[in-house]
């Protein structure tokens, strides 16, 4: 079936809502005071944002139905992606997209986090798993580049940052799943340099492509008679063709596989199997048995990445929803005549809401993933160290709920997304259902919703011994007289300071609770981080609406006013509806329910 | 790929559960007693329900992964379905599933829909797309039945109830949606019986089939010179094949294409065109321009089986996540060593988290369904008018509850079981994903989510003046009662009353305010199905927990007591996080934020 309704083009994400978090809220110019920006100016990364929503909006969101209508697929020996990357990849390159954030020095752009994440952002608004193939890869590389020795850089990280090959993570296995301390693949030490390499892996995202020289898998492996559990991985580079001199020799890398996945389809995620015929070579990245640590070190990076994914997916959902509504007529308004012409359905107050709900979470979900992009920027650029460290910290705590909030809500909003559509919605004709489907991944991949949760409450709040709480009450406190200052509606101050009070009394119950029964204290992690995130949230809203307001204040154009006032909106909407359920949320846990914790297995 | 996990058969749903809402719940041997149902007694209803669990387990589950990968799709004339419908539908037929609870003097069964909402529930849960080509074919023929002429229920509603030929409901047109008031499918008297019908039709489940010899649309048309709106439609009997004398004839209606739908792949939905060669001979059901009203008496029995697919698609995906969660090792216990074996993920606190919701969503949703079947008989065939008029009542309030919930947080159930199983639940190597897909129908079709609430609140709720609430909590001071007598948990049943208190006044001002100003009464309509949701399932739960402590109480098995313990720890997980959300959404609603009602267009 044909489309019935022609509604106007998808911005994927509006630029004046990317203008407004860079320059009215996240002050980006102030980046480029900083030695390592020198080079870049709001001049020079509009100039980036230009291209990047050129590619964007053309050849990647062109594309994006065909590619997700015609999944990567295994032809028994090899993985056979989408021609279209044969072009893609390149412009994707061309734009930095492998390397940007990099340091010059190790051949990279040193574009800050923040701009990268804006342009990820558009990237993945327009097709996710044509741009993880890049991310994908920048990621391999930087593990590479801080860890591993000069020659390794020189041989495997140049060619990924350069684009000339892909790079991947290649973690779990089939027996091991989020328990990465049970990987299973050998590493035998030989004469030379390289160790031989021998296991399975799964899940491995852009595992095998049809467009890229060479892949460049960064593997975890257990060296012979290493310790158990996650004190004996360490973390090797095994290249789909390794170097010999300056030919590329197959590797004894095999796919298997491919697994055919819900959503993200034109990137393959497939099963791979080193050291078939006992040829598997494999570079020692770093010292042995550290190989967690230098994960772990990434890890931020890549979960920040996946909250950015999902805020994309979520957006990109809205835009087309809300342009649907537009467009729509069918019905007729509460006191409308019932033999009136039809309205158009964003005058229904249940459509409005659902539009409101989706914009309230997903341009929310995207601001998070700017600010934290901006401290990732701070933490290693900022001039002073105890800059450098506030930032650090800040990261640190909001890295699980950036991750989860844009995951879950988003998967929320994406599902509205399909709802104001209606029976269209559910179909193919249309785009939402698609996007419905990608962003179920977000929860999954890169530690599950649960393993966020721990990491957040047994990590980041118990294990700082609530200095991580300390420190972002004191980010609230300023974001508070920032927004007194702008004017501000006075009951949202109030609520989101009352909220971080009951959020830290809450937390030092649980600690308590914890340090006599681990199981009672972490038991509802689930319910802290959709607590702490609700809270997140809201003082998001308040640095937005403070913005907003003072926007309002200096005056500008009509459409700038209807702007503001969205923002403003969507904070009035988050403080009457959402904030409420941090009280509610924190009794709970308090009262400590144990339901599902003393059921027998055999009551389920 | 193949599975890498050999967990238990799926039981599609547990026996137990349903011998205990049927037996001890639901007490449906009362049934029995009256005249019409005097054939059966529950030994006839357990030889039923055993054919039905072999079909369901057999056959039917057996297909569902097969028939979901390859959906039906039109050959630019007609549209193929699965050769596997061949073998199904006779077996459908055979179990009566076209006619069960249809009369005898019709050519029915005059089974109780109680106890065929327990077989619908089996087979949707084994395979909801083939079951629907029955479900709705027994839904057309029963509009012929309850409003056709002789010569209609003799000519088309008796082939469909005998499983010769299948029916569907046509009434959404590419412009009108949801507001069938704007059908406009046209319908020119002719000197004979019959109309002339011209007009398209889209969404149309089952519209062509490859299977059976002939398809009766039951469509909405619009008489020439009837009047605008929805007092101008009629219904009309409008086959594909109409009968000459014993031949069937072309009737020209031409299908014109699938929809692509992200679930219920094995049942085309397709776009039907009515008299294209100026051909297409349509029957009058009933009385000119009252085809609204016809089909609003079939809609509570429509919607209830929207949730009954519902229930049963959460039902099936919470049996497969518990399965794998028992058999699946990965991680150890928090007190567990670090390098002791694996445990099972069932051990883990939050996916014990994420269980027990599902199965205190799924079942709940289930037992309603259920207890709405029963309403349906009670207000048939109960023997006191002002019983049938209880029953009359109480499904009219909780038909948009029964739908929505199931829906919804059905939606939110089998979310839940792809994340249990992880990566591995995000492909299609495992099932939860495609029950993830077939879901979300269930909160578009029959109306959606936005219409229901707009139902229950302003229809039901302001339409009675109230009175629906005062019967209904009526029901619920009688399930305290018992509840009570039981020995059920008393803050459970305090918690109870408190919040049907809370319902009832907050519905008092809201109907006050909507008298003066119906956009301000209604702008809070979902909030309050939300509220209102939460509100039955409470109810449900005491009603399930008392019949649980009963059957503690009179002793049984072991295996009895993890079943009971299992209801119990439902009701706990219940009333310990969701009842409070009774206060704080009425509290919500009573504040009547303005904020996505006061927005300006250009603010989205």
């Amino acid at each position: 079936m044909t489309k019935q309704l022609n509604i106007m083009a998808n911005p994927l994400i509006r630029d004046r809502l990317v203008d407004f978090l860079l320059n009215e809220v996240l002050h980006v110019s102030d980046l480029c005071d900083l030695p390592e920006f020198e080079d870049y100016s709001t001049e020079t990364f509009d100039l980036l944002l230009d291209s990047v929503r050129k590619l964007a909006r053309g050849p990647m969101f062109e594309t994006y139905r065909e590619m997700n209508d015609a999944p990567a697929h295994f032809d028994g020996k090899r993985v056979i992606t989408s021609e279209r990357m044969k072009d893609l990849y390149p412009r994707l390159v061309e734009l930095g997209m492998t390397n940007a954030t990099r340091p010059k020095d190790a051949g990279g752009q040193q574009l800050p986090c923040v701009i990268m994440g804006v342009c990820a952002a558009y990237l993945s608004a327009a097709n996710v798993s044509a741009t993880c193939f890049a991310t994908l890869s920048i990621g391999a590389g930087h593990l590479i580049e801080a860890f591993g020795s000069h020659i390794l850089r020189e041989r495997y990280m140049a060619p990924i940052y350069s684009g000339e090959w892909t790079g991947t993570m290649a973690l779990t296995e089939p027996h091991a799943g989020s328990s990465l301390g049970d990987v299973a693949t050998k590493a035998l030490p030989t004469d030379g340099e390289h160790y031989l390499i021998s296991g399975s892996k799964i899940f491995i995202s852009g595992g095998d492509n049809s467009f890229s020289e060479n892949i460049v898998h960064l593997a975890l492996a257990r060296i012979e008679g290493a310790p158990a559990g996650i004190r004996g991985i360490s973390l090797f580079v095994v290249p789909a063709k390794r170097l010999e001199g300056t030919d590329l020799v197959d590797n004894d890398v095999t796919p298997t596989g491919t697994f055919h996945k819900m959503g993200w389809r034109a990137l393959p995620s497939i099963a791979l199997t080193f050291g078939e015929a006992g040829d598997c070579h494999g570079y020692l990245v770093g010292e042995p048995h550290r190989g967690m640590r230098y994960m772990f070190q990434m890890m931020n990076e890549a979960r920040i990445g996946v909250g950015l994914h999902a805020a994309a997916t979520a957006l990109v959902a809205y835009e087309e929803s809300l342009a649907y509504a537009k467009e729509r007529p069918q019905g007729r308004a509460l006191k409308g005549k019932a033999d009136g012409p039809q309205v158009n359905i964003i005058e229904h107050a249940d459509v409005r809401r659902m539009l409101l709900r989706q914009k309230a979470i997903s341009e929310s979900a995207f601001a998070l993933v700017l600010i934290c992009g901006q401290y990732m920027d701070l933490s290693r650029y900022a001039t002073e160290a105890a800059e450098r460290e506030r930032a650090e910290k800040l990261l640190e705590l909001l890295t699980p709920v950036t991750k989860t909030f844009a995951a879950e809500q988003g998967f929320e909003s994406n599902a509205l997304a399909v709802q104001v559509l209606g029976g269209a919605g559910y179909t193919s004709e249309y785009l939402p259902e698609a996007w419905l489907r990608d962003q179920k991944l977000n929860s999954i991949h890169e530690g599950t919703t649960g393993i966020q949760s721990l990491d957040l409450l047994a990590r980041k709040v118990f294990g700082t011994g609530g200095a991580s709480l300390v420190g972002f009450a004191k980010e609230i406190a300023l974001t508070i007289e920032a927004g007194k200052s702008a004017g501000v509606e006075e009951s949202w101050l109030k609520a989101l300071e009352t909220a971080t009070a009951d959020v830290g009394e809450l937390s030092q119950v649980l600690g308590m609770r914890a340090m006599a029964d681990a199981e009672a204290g972490m038991r509802h992690s689930h319910d802290y981080l959709d607590m702490f995130g609700t809270l997140v949230i809201g003082w998001v809203w308040v640095r937005l609406a403070t913005a907003a307001s003072r926007g309002i204040k200096n005056g500008g154009a009509r459409a700038d006013k209807s702007f503001y006032d969205g923002q403003l909106r969507c904070a009035q909407y988050w403080f009457a509806n959402e904030m409420p359920r941090v009280k509610e949320l924190a009794r709970r846990i308090e009262v400590g329910d144990d339901s599902y914790a003393a059921m027998d297995h055999d009551s389920f």
